[in-house]
């Protein structure tokens, strides 16, 4: 055949500048709110958790954002990513789509976490700060930042979900090589998890609670902050380092995406794919449909509402306006952990609202069952959260096939799936369940959204 | 600093021939024997078993065998692969050494394996073979073929050794997604295996036992063959690839290495490094230090003995001239299984006698300690193979820091570690065992090593 497989950018050609989506909005994002007040928050607010760099990234009207010289150096560790041509998969489909993917599992720890665990380690360093906490489920978000800390001399302390600590040891022992302290959530160590404790000695945990572990840990002691991996709008806007490179590669090989499709949890990944895609649409230059792929099982864009709800479980953090299934909303246990998040990147609601992109829900089994076709195919072994992304991808490749169009699809495939073996297993074995969508759950988690007027 | 940290080739540059280094010998490397005759084998010996074209390869005298296309269209899904400048691990070793080192782990089954699987794939292929078998320990070569086996319609049936099929079950769930069927070894499904089993019901099994599964059940069936993936001449022409990259990589930033490093097991990630290497410098281009790096717990080149013996540990292969610890012996369960081998490829062992190349033997602690400082500065966790060529690495550079000589060092990351952290855990919690030299084994097995005259 001796067709191109894969578009490379020399080192040269990693972005120098993030693109911030927020000063080429059509109207701005609702404000940040004080759970308390339920008044807008100041910096001033955030200074216990966030050093002021990224504050100021969190609210910036600037459109471009330079990449520092430092952090470019460790992007350089794997950046630029791969663009690829799934040419063995288009032919396995007997599709006339072309389908691309930007593939992020070339990172040292085989996702795109590090493009923002990164920037974060540095500006925290920057400021003086000795140590970053943050909480982990599975261990992506939390691998990501103990690699990133490792390269900036921080120290890093991890609370992991207890039913994740004992039953997935693998990214614990990942962080640990890393350089990381990790604890089982909940706790000893912090007042929010004796509490939980006192209640329930054999809690498995929930990120909620590990956050709560992780914030307090960090507001109890002046040089340490406080790193969270999605949601934020300065952590979308570092992820974008994968939307600008796939522009660039799309545009060597003189090809416009006709759809773009990115999996959806907190939203950085899709938001670093599609903010810089919106950025072309929004000037004229493509037209793509550019759409969210979502869980049944925790469909915040298409079963949600949007209002202002907390970004965690129990209800500690500010008040941000996104789609949510209600913060006490607890997803059914699919493999895609990173997918199981109640809520939305608040930039990403908004996009949503303001009919710039759409969603879609899809169930796990059909998801996995795509993976392994993928995987057939291209080699390479999917995270679950991207095989969302994929089992969307190929929907509208064989929609493609029926309407025999020539429809461009470009993909993220945030992640591979090397540590999510048992997900695989239990697919294999024909194991592995599908979720309806939980109605009568989020019926009752929608109750408990606060009220703001 | 924005200094180079990786040399990135364009798909094009791919290598569009392999490297046979059999011609450039100063003297050709002894013939393969037959067991029965000890007379040398020829082509009808091996044809059950191999292909014509893989048979060819084996004792070609062509300096150069191209590249079928179809091969380079699946190279193309990671190759060419990145050579790094290690530059944060230089800091932290303080050394003036330029270490470099050349990484596999960006393959789809994160090792340098494919390289041959899939070539052997291709030919089988071409011949009308519909299935082939393997044995596998921990599974990165049966993961390799499967996932060759997949690109080409082939079937691929796997014999794992029982103690890892059970006990480290995520490479078979690669195997699996890839579409390979893998056995746990010894099975009922051959009379080797019966046979076994019968004497112990509880066998953990063993690479020689799967071997004599995988090669009865390929010599029983005309449309089936048997693929190895190491120790013989045509899998270590295939690895040079690696090389033949490295070579470019290095010319483009107008380097020549002192010193290249690569583990030693079966030989064909060291070979495939090495071989273009030891071609420009008999050709009087360079000059390094060439230098194997081997398990003290499995010191074939370093405490075996230069003589015809088994490949396989009951005693059924050819006889092959190599440095042995004789056929039945069996190394210390160290977590480097890939370089558990009482054996050495014949050319690699045939360069050592020849004066070509040097090798040391290092104990896993040490491995392991320079790996998670490996990790901690250049953000890859390496497999436990290939600890042994970054302990070496590091070894080499301490002493071009006591020196204070400038010494360029290449060394092979021939793989990640994402599937060996169990490995990981046992050094962070302490437990990692050193293995001393066996020598009393090394003595009983040497006895049985077969007089050849």
């Amino acid at each position: 055949m001796n067709e191109l497989t894969k578009v490379i950018l020399d080192e040269s050609e990693i972005p120098e500048a993030w693109y911030n989506i927020q000063p080429d909005l059509p109207e701005p994002a609702p404000p940040v709110l004080h759970p308390g007040t339920h008044q807008p928050i100041g910096p001033d607010d955030l200074a216990p958790l966030f050093p002021m760099a990224l504050i100021g990234q969190e609210v910036s009207q600037d459109r471009y954002v330079d990449i520092p010289g430092a952090v470019l150096d460790v992007y350089r560790m794997w950046r630029p990513t791969p663009l690829y041509r799934a040419r063995r998969l288009e032919k396995a489909l007997d599709t006339p789509a072309r389908i691309y993917f930007k593939y992020e599992g070339v990172s040292p720890v085989g996702s795109h976490k590090p493009n923002t665990a990164v920037p974060q380690a540095y500006y925290n360093a920057q400021e003086g700060t000795k140590k970053l906490t943050t909480e982990t489920g599975a261990g992506q978000w939390g691998s990501a930042l103990a690699f990133a800390c490792a390269q900036f001399d921080l120290e890093c302390e991890v609370w992991q979900v207890a039913i994740s600590f004992q039953q997935k040891p693998y990214r614990r022992t990942l962080m640990e090589i890393f350089g990381a302290t990790v604890h089982s959530s909940p706790s000893d160590l912090t007042n929010a998890g004796r509490t939980i404790r006192a209640q329930d000695p054999e809690s498995p945990g929930s990120l909620g609670i590990a956050i709560s572990e992780a914030v307090e840990a960090a507001a109890s002691d002046p040089s340490t902050k406080y790193s969270l991996g999605s949601v934020l709008n300065h952590v979308l806007m570092h992820q974008t380092v994968i939307g600008e490179e796939s522009l660039k590669q799309l545009a060597m090989i003189e090809e416009k995406p006709d759809l773009l499709v990115g999996c959806t949890g907190g939203g950085s990944n899709f938001g670093g794919l599609s903010f810089p895609f919106i950025r072309e649409k929004l000037a004229g230059k493509m037209s793509p449909t550019i759409r969210c792929v979502e869980p049944t099982a925790s469909p915040s864009l298409t079963k949600g509402v949007y209002a202002y709800d907390f970004g965690d479980t129990i209800g500690m953090t500010p008040l941000v306006k996104m789609h949510t299934l209600g913060h006490d909303f607890v997803p059914s246990p699919i493999h895609a952990g990173g997918l199981r998040y109640h809520g939305m990147a608040p930039l990403v609601s908004h996009l949503k609202e303001l009919g710039l992109l759409e969603a879609e829900a899809i169930g796990q089994v059909e998801c996995f069952e795509r993976a392994v076709q993928f995987a057939r195919a291209e080699g390479i072994v999917p995270a679950p959260e991207p095989t969302h992304a994929i089992a969307s991808t190929v929907r509208a490749a064989l929609q493609a096939k029926a309407s025999g169009e020539e429809t461009v699809i470009l993909t993220a495939l945030c992640g591979h799936g090397h540590f999510d073996m048992g997900a695989y297993r239990a697919f294999l074995d024909g194991g592995l369940e599908d979720f309806d969508y939980p109605e009568e759950a989020v019926r009752q988690a929608m109750e408990k959204i606060p009220a703001v007027t």
